[in-house]
């Protein structure tokens, strides 16, 4: 799929949990991370949303976080990916920041510039991607 | 309304389905596109949104996805606008790429610079504006 | 907690309401305003959220809206602070707009050029941070 979405992870859903309007998606990643999504009830039924389908989960770069420190505290964003930060890349106002999980998948956040200088941002920092499960889009082969 | 939402879609109400906490609205467009918007129940009672309502769909840039090509794949997202290219403006960072609908709509996109070049977006090119139905906020005159 | 988002309130939950797979959490700031959060269920149980309880409510800068004047519109966003402008730092194609709460917090919107423009936004006029109660994540301290 050809997608502006920066975020494009391959995976398998593991669970799917359904409400009256919405429903949540785990979707497993090969590296063994679990990315949750929550889509509406009607894109399960259209889509077929089942455990053990193959799916891609798209999130944009807007969307996510990048946590440095958690000073103690949890946080309600289903999706926290830790890793190693593998670039910054600097604009005028935003900045891109590449997060390499362990498992081999990339996460690409945008950020501004001040977070980055704030945060003191840089290649080799541990670093902790985190997006709402709202924020992710699934993707099945029809 | 003055609003920094790049995105501001005149509609009316076609359906309102309602949920323990949250709501799906589906807006008509003028042009026979639908919009469907994801917003809490409480709002659907405090706006009076209802079927025939004349309603504002605000959505913000960065929440569009542009795809060229769904090479296979259908996907969650509720909103999902096949337009043709009108405008791409580059920053440093990031691009804003316009969307013009067959309807006479016109939605903008702000996608990375990265982005643009990988998907090769051009002017006049075919692209599909994606975006969830969480993105969208509605508006009602009061 | 170092984290990119902007935007990091204290505030003390004043309000739970729990669905089928999704909950609204309401935040009262120290100035007396109210935000409002859209988070799981799952995410209520895992930090205990429940009412008294000291959090923190993060909020991206683009997923912020800046409204200069309704023109007898009223919007389904759940949060929507209204406050005066203390800043507006300009970039290539974005712009980040600094918005001063009476209550002595701050918001900070990322919003494109073109909108700076069309609403003339300028230091010292009121206008209104909207935002989605989806875009609301929580902190707990552990």
């Amino acid at each position: 799929m050809k997608a502006s979405a920066r975020n494009q992870f391959s995976g398998t859903i593991k669970e799917v949990i359904i409400g009256a309007v919405n429903a949540e998606v785990h979707v497993g990643l090969k590296g063994g991370e679990t990315i949750v999504a929550s889509i509406t009830k009607e894109s399960v039924e259209n889509l077929a949303i089942e455990t053990g389908k193959k799916v891609i989960a798209l999130v944009k770069a807007p969307q996510v976080i990048v946590v440095t420190d958690f000073g103690g505290y949890r946080i309600s964003a289903r999706n926290q990916l830790e890793g190693t930060i593998t670039d910054v890349k600097h604009g005028a106002v935003n900045t891109e920041v590449d997060i390499a999980l362990p498992g081999g998948d990339k996460i690409a956040a945008t950020v501004t510039n001040d977070s980055v200088e704030t945060l003191g941002l840089r290649k080799g920092q541990t670093a902790t991607a985190v997006f709402k499960a709202g924020a992710v889009i699934l993707g099945v082969q029809s």
